[in-house]
């Protein structure tokens, strides 16, 4: 991983910092289909070498200071104990970074019941940001009884180990019938989140301040790639960025996400940035399943920019920490905002963005173009270039990936990701161009280990 | 039904128009527990006789003038017909008078995603007005392979009567199941609008700009009370009122209502306002088949101000022509959206708006306390005060209704609907003062009516 981890030191070090405007307030380039939303009062585009303000201003970070940590450590141990889920640790991870500005812990029903009818928070100047997921923690009757009283508890990993405190707590009532049917538009069994971190959770929900006592770590070979908002912006601003595109995935890279990205760079550079940075962002928390696993993504895309798919030049690889909803259109904008906060000012939404089929009927959950229409229109979200997704698919006449052209469309294959899966399962090649060997050979040699390890059985998730 | 009629005209009419201000700015003057949402750009209460804004700043009006009807009805009949449903007809009734403004007619996709998303839609000028309820039209295949091509539509009654043409057609998926779950918070079955209106409603949604060709009337001797909101505001102008505030209710009257709409006029005048009037505001379109039918709940509502409960000098009743959604805490935005539009400044909220108990689970389907911590969050209502429900109960001691005293809890006795409707069809008496003897006997002599119609079986709705 040698490779990846130098893609961040290969621009020089700028030594005078940039020059800040107050305010950034980019219009948003795509041309909007629904007049309702379009809002007039959009400026235009505004060229400018400081970084998207994160949500509320200032972006929201909760680890103590490392001259503090001791007297929290003894702190959290005269404190009543709530067990952290592998999920629940990953969104302390996401709120003590900033990812979630400005939402200083885990949701008190305000938050939560704004969250879920309007996805979206409004600030006490008035303002509104985005917020489409409810970041809550749940605890059930007997730990309710055990905190009884206090006004903070502790937050630990399974083995005890403090990792927070959740301060001026509030306990409110978890309907999860109505939370699932809110956030997903459907109350279907199956649904993977809901399924590992809803059904048997508590009845109520504590929500809070958090002072996180040590970065979140893992300890898998793969911290290094876990940038955080701030860590993200000092690296763009290294790099003298004017527009920062993020990409959000949770699959391995073939070349038509290579085409749009690199075509992406081309259509900013022609709009006037001379320094498009494209945040590449692979999603690090809980999948489903049958998703490839995030070490496995990893590698795949390593072999993608070592295979000069991608331009390290102009590309930061980096983890985001969330978990996973599928959640479609309410999720695609908890993925855009927290991007905002990480200082993208361009986010690029494809067909379906965070979807799955259906988990008891025969279609996909969601309409493929909700996300985008969604995010277009969101509350909060108005600084935020959106960015629609082109289609490609393989051009048989030039063995690549290319943007669809429908006036030829006997020439383009589509490549699903279930056939995808299934080639590379049954160690077949995709077509030439369809995405670089070596990432591939990543993939192959993946469905190898399942197939080693479990022979038959449906693969359950590994720890990202 | 002369005497309530009488209720219009008791006031001496105004020659002169009263003095606009260019937009009202009231504060909310409820103290507000949530600190999230508390705005401080909210000015301070300012009395003015001028009436609040309606949302988008004019009132919508879509029934085609007097003139163009005879022309109009004949373009329909060159159009491709739906025929409406009795709800489709409340929804058209409630469009073309403007009370869900600034709509003009059955939502588009993207204003269908907005509320189904953002409860609210931004308007052109990037101002947000509140709109929760989905107010859409279904079509099944065979209607939009009839409509395919067309432009316009004629909407037309069950004799096949022309009521309306809807232009500028946008067909879009009806995804009944996430409707139902982003709207309601539960799709469990056996919920009364999603039976009567969604689960056999077609696949299809059709959303355009409505041309109401006469005004809607139903002919069932309440059609005087269906006053549009430019009537209401009208009536409110001529009484000369500096503050309206809006009683929603689909249940009888008891002291209970009576002591808080009197306690709310006071509260009013000693704020400063000189003539604060109440809109009681009864729902007129389809509600559940165990509510009590609009037509006694008219008379019931009479006898209350016969017996002069209520004052009629400074009381205005009138039928909202809404169809009920049962949609507790995104129901009740609706509800108090529609009476800004009829010059309602001031909305009260009680325990449980719109809420109902859940279809399958023994318990209510929402949080009591949600629908008036919802509609104190709620984007676009930031101008309308909200005024939450005192608990009244019957105290035992004074033989009367009394707002709950938690200090001498023992002295006060809780008559619940419930109860209140096993008293009436079992013909006892409620204790004295619980409500007026004229109105308790209406009450009794409906449910006599059920008995003697329909003995032991469950009531079915009565067209309202």
């Amino acid at each position: 991983m040698a490779t990846m981890a130098s893609l961040f030191i290969k621009t020089p070090i700028q030594s005078t910092p940039l020059p800040k405007t107050p305010r950034l307030n980019f219009s948003n380039v795509t041309p909007k289909s629904i007049s309702y939303t379009q809002n007039p009062t959009r400026k235009p585009i505004r060229i400018s070498c400081a970084l998207i303000e994160p949500d509320g201003g200032q972006l929201v970070e909760l680890v103590v200071p490392e001259s503090e940590r001791d007297v929290k450590k003894k702190e959290a141990m005269g404190l009543p104990q709530i067990k952290l889920s592998r999920i629940d640790l990953e969104w302390v991870h996401v709120l003590s970074e900033g990812w979630a500005s400005p939402i200083t812990g885990f949701m008190r029903e305000s938050e939560f019941l704004q969250t879920l009818h309007f996805n979206s928070l409004r600030l006490g100047d008035g303002s509104v940001v985005n917020m489409s997921l409810p970041i809550v923690l749940d605890i059930d009757d007997s730990q309710k009884n055990r905190i009884s009283g206090s006004t903070a508890v502790a937050l630990v990993d399974s083995a005890g180990n403090p990792v927070a405190i959740l301060n001026n707590i509030e306990i409110y009532k978890h309907n999860k019938e109505e939370r699932i049917a809110r956030t997903w538009g459907t109350t279907a069994p199956g649904l993977p989140y809901v399924e590992e971190a809803i059904t048997s959770a508590g009845d109520w929900l504590i929500g809070g301040d958090l002072e996180v006592i040590e970065p979140i770590k893992y300890h898998d070979g793969l911290d290094h790639y876990r940038l955080s908002p701030s860590a993200l912006r000092a690296e763009f601003e290294k790099r003298n960025a004017d527009a920062v595109f993020a990409f959000q995935l949770r699959n391995p890279v073939h070349n038509g996400h290579a085409l749009l990205m690199t075509d992406t760079r081309r259509r900013l550079l022609e709009m006037g940035y001379k320094n498009p940075v494209l945040l590449l962002h692979p999603l690090g928390g809980f999948t489903k399943a049958d998703d490839v696993p995030l070490s496995w993504r990893m590698k795949q895309h390593q072999k993608v920019l070592e295979d000069g798919v991608l331009d390290p030049e102009n590309t930061v690889v980096s983890i985001f920490p969330s978990p996973m909803h599928y959640a479609g259109p309410t999720e695609v904008q908890w993925h855009a905002k927290a991007r905002i906060n990480a200082g993208a000012n361009f986010y690029i939404v494809g067909r379906d963005p965070a979807g799955m089929s259906h988990p008891v009927e025969k279609r996909d959950l969601y309409d493929a173009d909700h996300g985008k229409k969604v995010l277009s229109m969101a509350p909060g979200l108005e600084r935020l270039n959106i960015l629609p997704f082109k289609v490609a698919a393989y051009d048989k006449t030039q063995q690549k990936m290319e943007f669809f052209d429908p006036s030829r469309s006997q020439d383009f294959l589509f490549i699903s990701g279930t056939k995808m899966r299934t080639l590379a399962k049954n160690r077949e090649n995709p077509p030439d161009g369809f995405m670089c060997p070596g990432g591939w050979e990543v993939l192959v040699e993946y469905y190898d280990s399942l197939a080693t390890n479990d022979s038959g059985r449906v693969p359950v998730p590994i720890p990202a």
